[in-house]
C-alpha cells in the first residue's frame, strides 16, 4: 500500500562559505541540490524542495525553510534523522514538521529576519562568519540611519535589480543596531520585513558602514527611498556576514 | 646603526582547524611555524617564538601568548600590523608589547585561562568550533563534578602521560560550567590553572560528560585525584571544542 502524499516543513541551517548559494545551478554544489540529493537517497525518487527564499553564495542561515510533498509513512523525526544522515556537515535540518498541504514555504511567510554581523577587529577564529571591518564607526549615526528604514516604502534604491520583480514595495518591521564592547567588537544588525529583494540587506549594511564612516549622512536612507537611486547608496556588504534567521509563518 | 634587541610579548589568536598544533614539527602546517615565518619575512632572520604552552592539533587560541627577542626600531603596533600581514588569515596577531628582558611567555605565566565549548545539539556553523554532544546531560550533576576540581592537587589520574614531566601538582583557581538555553543549547567549561598537563582539560572534559550522561558519579572526580588513576577517567573530549582564552602574567 503506498503513503498518502503528506506537505512537511524543513527548519535547515548552513555554512554558505563552500555552496553557490541555495538555488539549484547546473555545476556547481548548492543548499538546495544537497537537500533534494538527500531525499533522493531516502525517498528513490526526485523530490523539489521549495523555499521561502534564496541566498546568495557565501550567505548563511540558521533557519532557512522550505517545504517538500513526499508521499512516506515515516515520521517527521525520522526524516528529520535520515536526511541529516546523508547531508554533509555545512547542512543540518534542525526540524521537520507536517503541514496543511497549501501551506507554501515562500507564499505562506509572513516575515523573514535576517542578521547581518560585523566585528571592528581582526579574527581568525570568526572569519568567513563576520565582516572584518576595519574602520571607525560613528554608531551612533548608524543608528539613526536605521530609524529611516522602519516602515512601508518602496526598497529599489536599496536592492539589485531583478527583472523577475514587479514591485519592490516592503515593510520594515524592525531594524536594531546592537553593539557588543570590547573583547567582543562585534556590531549586529538585526532586520525584519515581510519581503526582501536581491542583495538589500548587504546594500543596508554597506550603506550604514558608509554612514558610519561619515562618508554619507544619517539622511541619506530617507533620500535613498524617496528618490528610488540605487547610486545614492552604499556598495553591498560582504556576503558572509549575512545570516537568514528565521522564516515567519502565521 | 643596528639596533638594540628587545623583548616583545605577542599575544595570537587562532583557528588550530588547519594546524598540527602549535610546536614546529619538520613538514607540518603549526603556528609556530607560519609565526616564525612571519618573522623572518620582516626581521631578514630566523627568530624564535616562545610561547606559554603548546596546544594540540585542531585546538583553538582566543590569547596565547608568547615572547620575541628581536633587534628592532619598528614600534609594537608596526611590528604587529607587519606580522598580520604575512600571516595565513587563520592566525592573527592582537597585540605586541615591549617586555622586560626577563620576561618569558611560560615561566613568567602564572596562571591559564581554558575554554571548553560543547553544544548539545547538531550545527553546521559551529562545526570545528564546538563538540557536538549528541546525549542527553545532567547538568546538575556536572557541576557537582566541576566543584572538586577546585584547589591544589596532583593531576596525574587526568593527563596524559609526558615523559618530561616530573611532577603533577597543579592549583585549579575556577572550574565553572555555564548553560546556555534553547536556541544555543551551549555549555561551556571555564577552568584555570596554574599549570595544565597534557590533553588535561579535554580529558576532565570528557570525564564530566560521562557524570552528565550517568556514566560514572560525580565523586569520580575526587577519586581519580586521589588515586592518581588514568584508567577511571573518561576520553579525552574532542579537540575542536577546546580554546585557550588567556595567560596570565603578574
Amino acid at each position: 500500500m503506498s503513503a498518502a502524499e503528506k506537505t512537511f516543513k524543513l527548519i535547515v541551517e548552513y555554512d554558505g562559505t563552500d555552496f553557490f548559494g541555495w538555488q539549484v545551478q547546473p555545476g556547481t554544489r548548492t543548499v538546495q541540490g544537497v537537500l533534494e540529493s538527500a531525499l533522493e537517497h531516502i525517498s528513490g525518487s526526485k523530490i523539489g524542495v521549495v523555499s521561502a527564499g534564496r541566498t546568495d553564495t557565501g550567505v548563511h542561515a540558521i533557519g532557512m525553510a522550505a517545504h517538500i510533498k513526499l508521499e512516506t509513512n515515516l515520521k517527521p523525526p525520522n526524516i528529520m534523522n535520515a536526511l541529516n544522515s546523508y547531508l554533509p556537515e555545512d547542512v543540518t535540518v534542525h526540524s521537520v514538521s507536517v503541514e496543511n498541504d497549501n501551506f507554501h514555504a515562500r507564499f505562506s511567510a509572513t516575515g523573514r529576519w535576517y542578521r547581518y554581523r560585523m566585528i571592528l577587529r581582526k579574527t581568525s577564529l570568526l572569519r568567513n562568519r563576520v565582516w572584518q571591518v576595519k574602520y571607525k564607526l560613528d554608531i551612533k549615526a548608524m543608528k539613526t540611519a536605521a530609524k529611516a528604514l522602519i516602515g512601508k516604502f518602496d526598497a529599489r534604491g536599496l536592492c539589485a535589480v531583478n527583472p523577475e520583480v514587479t514591485d519592490y514595495l516592503t515593510n520594515v518591521t524592525r531594524c536594531e543596531l546592537h553593539y557588543m564592547e570590547e573583547p567582543d567588537k562585534e556590531l549586529i544588525l538585526d532586520i525584519e520585513a515581510i519581503r526582501f529583494f536581491t542583495r538589500m540587506v548587504r546594500i543596508i549594511t554597506g550603506t550604514m558602514v558608509d554612514v558610519g564612516r561619515g562618508y554619507r549622512d544619517p539622511d541619506v536612507i530617507k533620500e535613498i527611498i524617496t528618490k528610488g537611486d540605487r547610486s545614492l547608496a552604499g556598495p553591498a556588504a560582504p556576503a558572509c556576514g549575512l545570516y537568514l534567521m528565521e522564516v515567519k509563518y502565521n
